[in-house]
C-alpha cells in the first residue's frame, strides 16, 4: 500500500527523485480506443462542446485512471481550445481533424480577442476542479496546453500541414508580425494555465507537435524563447509548479530546449535516442517517454523487449513512463493493461 | 575556369575535401516550380510515363542545370519505380501523392517479381547514359534509390501515411514477413544501382525519407542495417562509388546511421542541428544540406541569414550546400537564383 505522506509519484519523479518503479501514464489515455470515452463521446455535440462540459470532460479523463491504476490523469481538453476561446472559428469534422479560418494577416489577426476569454475557458477550469476533488491524493493531475508555436501552425494554416509553407512564409517572411501572434496566444496560454493550476492542476505539460519542422535559429526563436518566457512567467506567478515540455521530434535540439526553456520534465518522442537523453539530461532534468505507439497496438514480444528496454536504459535517473505520441484509436486495450502489468511486476 | 583535369567539385567534397566555395545541387531541383518543367510533364503521360522516357526525363534533369549552374544533376525519376517495376501496382493521381496495392500478407508479396524487372529500369538506366552524355565533366551526375524501409512504407501502406500504422505492424508484430520484403527490395535497389552507376552515375544518393518515425532498435534493424548490407555490397561490386545517405529525421540516431552504415556522405534535414553534426561527423562524413525548403519560397534577409549561416558553420569542413528537403512547387525560380548569387558570391 502507497503511503498517502508521500507525494503521489509523479512528482516524486519530476523532484528528481529516479523511482524504482517509475509512475506511468500515457499521452491521450482518454480517448476513442476506449469504449467508456466512445460512448460519453456519443452523447456530447462535437468535439469542442464535449471539451467544454465539465461533467463529461471529467469523467472520461477518470476512465483510464479506473480501469488501469494511471499515475496521473491528464485534463480531457484540446490545444485549439485556446484558439477557439480567443474567436478564431474552430471545427472539428468527424476522422478528419481540425479547421480553423486562417490567419494569414494583421486583418486577419485583429479576429482574435482577450475579451470573453477567461469566461470562455471557464469551463476547462470547472473540469479541473471537478477532477482534483475526485482523484486519489497519489494520483497526480496535469493540465497542459500546446506551446504558442504549435498552436500558432494550427491558427495559419488552417488545418494540419504536410509542409507548413504558410506559418513559415509568415515566420520567415514577416517576423514581426508573426511575433505579434506568439504573443497572443502566449499571454492567452498564461491565463488558462494559471487558471488549470488555481482549479487544482499539480503539472502543467506544453504540447509542441510540431517544434521537429524548424531550423536551429528559428527553432530558437520560435520554440525554444516563447517556451522560456511562459515557463519563467508560469514559475514566477505560481512557485513550485512543474512543468514537462514535449518538443516533438526536435532531435538533437532537445538538449538546447531543456537547458534553456527552464521546464523540469522533458517529454522525449519515440524516434528519440533514449540513452543519449539520459548521458545528455540526466539527472537534471526528468525524462518521459517514448514507446512507441504502434507497439501497443502490435503487442506481443516487440511490445515486451521495447518496455524492457526503455526501464533499463532509465534505471537510476528519474524517469516517467510513457508514450512518446499519442495512443492511436487503433489500440487493442489489453495490450495496455499488458504494458501496465510489466512496468509494475 | 574551372580546371577540367580536377575531379568535379561534388566528388572532391565526397573525397573528404573542404572546398572554399561548397559545391551545391538542390533535392527535386528539376520539378513542378520550373515553367519547363511543367511544359515536359505536361506533355508525359502520366507522372511514371515521365520517368520511363529517357529523352524527357534526361531533358528535365538537365533543365536546372542550365538554368543555375548546379554542381550535380540528380536522375529525375522516382522512389516508387521500383515496387512498380516489382510489379506491385503503383498510380499516381495529380495533387494526391502516390497509391499502391498494398502489400499486408505473404499472400501479397507474392506479387512482387524480378522477372521482368531489369527490361522495367532499363529506360532509368537509359536516361543516365544519355545524361553523361550531355553533361559537362564539371557536373557530377547523382543516381538514386529509396532505402528499403521507406519504400516498404509506401509498400505496406499504399499510400502516405501520417501514423504508418500498417508498416510498423507488420515490422514490430511479424518481422519475418517483414524482412522478406525488405529482402526483396534490397536485391532489386542493388541491381538498379549497379545499372546506374554502370550507365555513368557517380554518386548514388539513398533517400530515406520515413527513416524518423522509428524508435532506436527498429531503427537499427531496419534502417540501419539494411542499408549497411546494401552499401557494402555497391561498394564492393563496384569499388570507388560514393554514396550519400538522407536518413531523414533521424536526430541523434544520425550518427549511428553514419558510422554503421558505410556511407560516404550524409545529408541532414533542415531540422538536424548543423553545428552538432560538424563536430560529430566532420572530416570523417561529408555533410549536405539542410537549408529549409520553405526558406526559398519566403526568400528575402531569412533566407540570406541561413545561406551565411551555414557557410559560416561548415567552413573548413567537407560539405555539399543543398536543401533538407525538396524544392516545393511554390519556390519563386528568382529565389533559387539569389541563392546560388549568395553562395558563390
Amino acid at each position: 500500500m502507497r503511503d498517502p505522506v508521500l507525494l503521489p509519484p509523479l512528482l516524486r519523479a519530476l523532484n528528481g527523485e529516479p523511482l524504482a518503479t517509475p509512475p506511468v501514464w500515457l499521452m491521450r489515455q482518454a480517448g476513442r480506443y476506449l469504449a467508456e470515452y466512445r460512448a460519453v463521446r456519443a452523447s456530447a455535440g462535437d468535439f469542442l462542446d464535449l471539451c467544454h462540459s465539465p461533467d463529461k470532460a471529467a469523467e472520461v479523463t477518470l476512465q483510464p485512471i479506473r480501469r488501469y491504476g494511471f499515475d496521473a490523469a491528464i485534463l480531457f481538453s484540446d490545444i485549439l481550445v485556446v484558439p477557439d476561446s480567443l474567436g478564431q472559428k474552430v471545427t472539428f469534422a468527424e476522422g478528419e481533424g481540425p479547421r480553423l479560418t486562417p490567419i494569414r494577416t494583421s486583418e486577419d489577426l485583429a479576429v482574435l480577442s482577450k475579451i470573453g476569454f477567461q469566461d470562455k475557458v471557464r469551463t476547462v477550469w470547472r473540469t479541473v476542479s471537478l477532477l482534483r476533488e475526485a482523484l486519489d491524493p497519489n494520483v497526480a493531475l496535469i493540465g497542459f496546453a500546446g506551446s504558442p508555436w504549435t498552436v500558432a501552425t494550427y491558427m495559419v494554416e488552417g488545418r494540419g500541414s504536410k509542409d507548413y509553407i504558410a506559418v513559415k512564409k509568415m515566420a520567415y517572411g514577416d517576423p514581426g508580425l508573426f511575433a505579434r501572434l506568439i504573443e497572443i496566444l502566449s499571454d492567452a496560454t498564461f491565463d488558462y494555465l494559471i487558471g488549470q493550476v488555481d482549479a487544482g492542476a499539480q503539472v502543467l505539460q506544453l504540447f509542441d507537435s510540431w517544434a521537429g519542422v524548424l531550423p536551429e535559429d528559428q527553432f530558437r526563436r520560435w520554440v525554444i524563447e516563447p517556451t522560456k518566457a511562459l515557463v519563467q512567467r508560469l514559475k514566477a506567478a505560481r512557485p513550485g509548479i512543474k512543468i514537462i515540455g514535449f518538443p516533438k521530434g526536435a532531435g538533437v535540439l532537445a538538449e538546447d530546449y531543456a537547458n534553456e526553456t527552464g521546464v523540469d520534465g522533458i517529454s522525449l518522442d519515440s524516434s528519440q535516442k533514449l540513452s543519449w537523453a539520459v548521458e545528455t539530461l540526466s539527472p537534471r532534468f526528468t525524462l518521459q517517454g517514448n514507446l512507441d505507439p504502434i507497439l501497443l497496438v502490435s503487442g506481443g514480444p516487440a511490445l515486451d523487449r521495447a518496455v524492457d528496454h526503455i526501464l533499463e536504459v532509465t534505471k537510476g535517473v528519474p524517469f516517467i513512463f510513457n508514450l512518446g505520441h499519442g495512443i492511436v484509436p487503433e489500440t487493442p486495450p489489453e495490450n495496455v493493461a499488458a504494458l501496465m502489468k510489466r512496468i509494475r511486476k
